[in-house]
């Protein structure tokens, strides 16, 4: 099946940053085929598809998610170590079912935001997968390991066996790569963290982590180990594999200078709003990417981030880049939609999307220009960074399979996705609302 | 005429922050007259609204905005000085004819977004009121001051008359505030200055003016006048009658003394997404705000600000006060939703709205609570903070007359408006265009 997608003004996102203000997209099949400006003798193709002068460009990534915490949003969000006091404990409730259709619920909202891939970590990690596979996006998927109880396993034992088990079901799936996702350098112990390393290495599946988030994690490491938590992961052999990790607000020179030197595998999921939301400060991105180091743009979790959109992130990092650096030229608008597009997927290890190419897969997102925000246009990029929100998005391929169209989903039904996510939401809603008195 | 919305989540913003869950609010021509719990014998009316569950709230109040600037949207983000290298410059092609059409889009794009009243600042002010007045919305509208050659007048004596006729013309509209509107303490002379303190006194005018926001303003007073311009100003009487003032980025402990001794009819405009895109600063609103000085909240034009919506604002506030403060507790969103309405009413002088109350006048919004992000809500000051956008704004009501309905515009046409905005920017983008290459 060929698609044609024209009058679209296209940001490729390829290394000469090609624009056609006035361009089309083919696609046949999974894969774009050619993309240009427009011309009279398009091929004559099975659909074609009047993107009127809205902006085409590569799928969003979103490095770092946790699909499953849907049920979570709203609620604390101005509550002091939200993290130990509400989010731990309340998710002793999560189940089986409920992440599954927290996670459906979930990638219809990235969807309809114009993500097209993510990095997911959390508990039954098998039925984010299948959620996944589902609703058709590419997705990293890490079961996260962690030194207590949880909802999926009784210890770390248990957990890594239930990561094995998954990491084996799913590898070879053509849009999922499974991963093994340890908590924090603080929450798991040095022996699981090596296991965990060694797990990796057996099935060479990345990693993703939170690393040097909170202050607290930063202190413990000075005093137990005379270093920082990254050098620490560094020397249990973190870097050999794909590693992705979430946040780094607190990376030193030190630990600068080990990411400049890191294999390319090894990249930051920056995650503005959740960090700044929670008062937790702003990671140096602007020092990583003056040294090269790979990084990506995430949403957080629902909890943490609220909103599953990249247009949200961006203007945060416009925002809070420009004025930590005191300077109004730093992270232009164009810089800003590279990170969100092509670094994330690059992040991810998806080597195949992050541009609109020839013999690329066809991850697309359209954004509409009809609404009120979207006029005038001088710049593609300034528009989408500065004005755009989640709402401005009208269609999204995935792998070359229309997922959204005139705003709305095509293969799912909202109303539907939510209400079975609420009926799964019965008995952590009543733990909740004990909690928010 | 009665009107009941029924059916709605009501967060009143009264002095006890009264809530009702399932509520209802009861108008009568332009005014308020009952809100409460959802009840049996609701009284019957001539039109019965079912809010579906949405959040209706006081509209929200934008104390500081240039609505003529829609043609500069986009243009020149990320370039350095963009106010003397590009503003001011291109300003020279800004007609009376395109200020009107710029207005009523500004106009259209904030009602959609939940906007029910704002205060202005720019040239042809009285096409401004004009827009006002067909758009049906609440406004202080000011007539810029500036010590240059402007669109409108050719030096600040022939601005004065303008501005005069301009005062004598709309004083005693009832949803409209002539203002004078100064630039800033360092774009006008002492001896204008003056002349504006006295038309104010003369006319019970409100002023309203750019305070403290550049660097360069901060020097040139130290080194001018050895003292701040909040004080210099203060010096002249600017504190005597109804004074808003935008960004107070550069504040010091004297100027925040100053502030707290100050008449209530001194206030803030804090324009957190125009101040930190432009790498300005973050103004010390926590301080403010202890000291009790009241503070409302502003996009600034769509030029500095991008968009029009306070939606946009209120997740700043919260993010980038939080991490200035390094406490997550700080600014909680029951506070930001507060100054994003109540406070920003009485900033305005308009003492009959910001609050659902009994005997207010109905400007009002719903947000609906159907769109993906909008779910769960555990506490809805949190939903409109960290999840809404401007697209969850689905009706709105100014002075008893509903503007918006369903998310379209009641009585104009946002296609229309586009379509003579764009015909009146026809010199506006040739020479913009000049100036991006």
């Amino acid at each position: 099946m060929k698609t044609l997608i024209k009058n679209v003004h296209v940001l490729t996102m390829d290394d000469e940053e090609t624009e056609y203000k006035h361009g089309f997209v083919l696609i046949d099949g999974e894969d774009i085929v050619e993309v240009g400006a427009m011309r009279a003798d398009l091929p004559v193709v099975d659909e074609v598809i009047d993107g009127q002068d809205g902006i085409l460009l590569p799928g969003f990534v979103n490095t770092h998610t946790h699909c499953g915490m849907i049920p979570f949003r709203s609620l604390g969000d101005d509550v002091p170590d939200r993290l130990r006091r509400f989010l731990f404990p309340l998710e002793a409730y999560m189940t089986r079912k409920l992440v599954h259709a927290s996670t459906a619920y979930a990638i219809g909202e990235m969807l309809l935001s114009g993500v097209t891939s993510f990095c997911d970590m959390y508990y039954f990690e098998d039925e984010v997968a299948r959620a996944c596979e589902e609703m058709g996006v590419r997705a990293v998927v890490g079961e996260t390991i962690i030194d207590m109880e949880t909802c999926d396993s009784k210890n770390t034992q248990e957990s890594l066996s239930y990561c094995e088990a998954f990491l084996k079901k799913w590898k070879n799936h053509p849009l999922l790569t499974p991963a093994i996702a340890p908590h924090a350098p603080n929450t798991n112990n040095a022996s699981d963290l090596k296991k965990i390393v060694a797990l990796s290495q057996k099935y060479q599946a990345p990693i993703t982590m939170h690393v040097e988030e909170m202050d607290y994690e930063m202190q413990e490491f000075a005093e137990n180990y005379q270093q920082t938590p990254l050098a620490f992961l560094e020397s249990l052999g973190y870097f050999e594999h794909r590693f992705i990790m979430a946040h780094c607000i607190h990376l030193n020179e030190a630990d600068i200078k080990l990411l400049t030197q890191a294999p390319k595998h090894v990249s930051v999921a920056h995650c503005i709003g959740a960090n700044t939301k929670s008062a937790k400060g702003v990671a140096p991105v602007k020092e990583l990417l003056e040294q090269g180091v790979l990084v990506g743009l995430g949403t957080d979790g629902p909890s943490s981030g609220n909103t599953l959109d990249l247009f949200t992130q961006m203007r945060m990092v416009a925002n809070f880049h420009k004025t930590k650096n005191h300077d109004r030229r730093a992270f232009p608008a164009k810089e800003i939609v590279k990170l969100a597009t092509k670094n994330g997927a690059k992040a991810l290890g998806f080597s195949r999307v992050g541009t609109i190419e020839p013999n690329k897969k066809a991850d697309l997102v359209l954004v509409e220009t009809k609404s009120v925000n979207m006029f005038p246009i001088f710049d593609a990029y300034s528009a989408l960074v500065y004005s755009a929100n989640a709402s401005n998005v009208s269609a999204v391929w995935v792998n070359g399979r229309q997922l959204v169209k005139e705003k709305q989903l095509v293969h799912a039904n909202l109303d539907e996705l939510r209400e079975k996510l609420y009926k799964e939401m019965d008995i952590f809603v009543k733990e909740a609302k004990k909690r928010t008195v």
